[in-house]
């Protein structure tokens, strides 16, 4: 048999897991399975096997051979909370709030979600999914596999619906593996009221959405004068109702009662947390939600991070995404995410890593088939620039660690 | 007359300077000139000129085309401050650290600068040479162009002017423009009195380094418990005796007299500044002595950042350098720092752009040929991705801007 693609002597071939996981909690995330000095083969866009170079079959044949001597082989990144597509980066947002803008000032301004709302709004789906695709690919390029996309700057039935379509394009049109999450409430709309927004999402978009299975998800921005936990119960019910499964932003700003709320609907995820208390970690340590932690916002944002060492220290899992958006947190480079894990909240590479791939494959519903080298999964592999070691990739920060990236088992040129 | 390279339609031609500036300062640094819709003729390695397509001549005709619509075109960066030729990196220590190892537990498991120059020590030049010769070439595709090298991991007088010969030697070898400078005051060796060690800085290094040509500039690390005040006065007289400029390591741990000491011994700059109260801005304000900033070791260490708003607003100028080194700064991405200058020291992009080009550029003796578009300076610039303005580039952070760089004048492949 002429397997696709050989890879040989590889310094280390990362998260290697013989018996596939869901994820990996507490004391359990410093353990990073590692083959050293290993082979990897790839066939009908599938792990096929793996072993120690020492044990490569004599005869082994492959249509590509790449031989990486001091070299890496990770899984992908699985990036699980994006707002990769939008219209419009907002750079002069930024620049007001260095020179002092309150966020009053940017919002009269026409800033802030509206203001992205307004210029997504404008344009076509060809023309949004044109605006997109580049980010699309520049997340390819630091190492990410699979990637969330939310809606949230239609806020209007088409316009939502419009984002998801254009997400699931890029699903078809690039190597990426997409999942989609209708995020409504993101923002109250300036010519509606809540309740009147709400009853709009609850009886328009939600029925749309599942209508033409434009997501699997459903997310709210759950935090104080914003959507109340309320709010979000009457949203995550109606979506639960059509099968959409609840992935939550909660605890960004203050202890709003987003967790309590996400736990008790079931949400997959918990998405910020960078304010949390006893009460609720005591809540997931009772639940199956995965706690998210967004470092990129809190990075950009100068706001605190998540509490990582607390969730860990409790047993809990963590997982580590981008946050990728155009106002609080414009980089979807998941290497310098890990970079932030360690150098910001004191996670290990080895946590951070767990923390950036299985455990975001998990609230994707994909852990049967991302986020570790396990023979049957997606071939989304990245092999490395040459480094001394895995802690490599957070210590070089900054430094984009990826040298060939493997999607689907084909490699990208 | 057919030029070498011809850029068309660039969206904004950033930092150009009909008349030449040594440096920016004060209100002075929002001040970013760029030129919207503009061409830049590059010819004999040489910015030749530039204008507006409109007024683009009919006749020009040059070798390679470069057309770049909806991209800017900045002058490639000057990093002042780097520990760019060492051994090995230093992740290992960084891990430790994250579990919460203390310094003196890291010194006693052989870590730190004296770990960096006992691996220094075992290599022969070539080695060292191979060893570095990546990092160059990386920080040239992250749109470096000229790169202050410091020795200082020899501490032997052979291995200093080995590092030396090794940083001169990337100047030949790459199209870097290279300066050098002698840092044998980074560390006492364990085997020496600090006493035997200054007299073999002064007695041998320094003839040594002055003879061989293999340095222009000589830096101290004056910090408290290091080398004090009274060590840096003896070490720079030598220095400056053989005709080495001073360039000055102060006041990152503490207020430790090294801005006083730097700008009584006329040192170009003085670098670090993490702790500065009125009397060292007051002192810098009196002459000519450049404060540089280097937010990366503040972001990798946790250590508060040099309070650039407190310079610019008493008049003075900044620069902003790397510090690239295993130990402290793993990292030569400018346009991180510049990220880092406006996320978390509050600069404006503008200044943060003037810090990282024109005015690194006056701390290198380069400020006539480096570090702004201006007839017959150096061709050192880089071509950006497509971005909607120069704020792009901090607010899009952990993104490589970069999409063509030009050297000496000419196109990297």
């Amino acid at each position: 048999m002429i397997h696709d693609l050989l890879i040989t002597n590889i310094k280390g071939l990362v998260q290697v897991r013989e018996q596939p996981v869901s994820k990996v909690a507490g004391k359990e995330l410093s353990h990073l399975p590692i083959l050293q000095e290993a082979y990897l083969i790839i066939s009908h866009g599938l792990i096929h096997t793996y072993g120690l170079m020492k044990d490569i079959p004599s005869e082994v044949k492959a249509k590509t051979v790449l031989d990486v001597p001091g070299q890496f082989v990770f899984p992908s990144f699985v990036d699980s909370h994006t707002h990769l597509v939008f219209a419009a980066t907002r750079e002069e947002e930024f620049v007001m709030k260095l020179k002092g803008a309150t966020y009053e000032q940017i919002a009269a301004s026409g800033g802030g979600i509206l203001n992205s709302a307004k210029r997504l709004q404008e344009l076509t789906e060809e023309e949004l999914f044109q605006s997109s695709i580049p980010r699309a690919w520049e997340i390819i390029h630091s190492g990410t596999g699979a990637v969330e996309i939310k809606s949230g700057y239609g806020l209007t039935t088409n316009d939502e619906l419009k984002m998801l379509r254009v997400a699931q394009r890029i699903g078809r049109e690039t190597p990426l593996t997409i999942k989609t999450t209708f995020l409504g409430a993101h923002a109250v709309p300036r010519e509606k009221t809540k309740e009147q927004y709400l009853a709009e999402i609850i009886d328009e978009m939600i029925p749309a959405v599942a209508e033409e299975k434009l997501a699997e998800y459903i997310d709210v921005f759950c935090e104080t004068g914003f959507f109340s936990v309320k709010d979000t119960e009457r949203i995550l019910v109606a979506g639960k109702a059509v099968g959409l499964i609840p992935r939550l932003h909660a605890n960004q700003l203050n202890r709003s009662g987003g967790v309590q709320i996400g736990v008790k609907m079931g949400a997959i995820s918990v998405d910020h947390l960078e304010n949390m208390g006893d009460e609720e970690i005591e809540v997931l340590k009772g639940s199956d939600t995965m706690p998210v932690a967004l470092p990129g916002a809190a990075f950009f944002l100068n706001l605190p991070f998540t509490p990582a060492r607390s969730l860990i220290e409790a047993g809990l899992p963590i997982a580590i995404a981008s946050d990728y958006n155009p106002g609080s947190a414009p980089s979807g480079n998941m290497p310098l995410m890990v970079s932030l894990a360690c150098i910001k909240m004191r996670m290990t590479p080895e946590e951070a890593i767990n923390a950036t791939t299985i455990n975001t494959a998990f609230t994707l519903g994909l852990s049967q088939t991302h986020g570790t080298i396990t023979r049957g999964k997606v071939a989304n592999v990245f092999i490395t620039k040459p480094m001394s070691s895995i802690a490599s990739l957070p210590y070089s920060f900054g430094c984009n660690p990826v040298s060939k990236i493997i999607l689907n088992g084909k490699l990208l040129a």
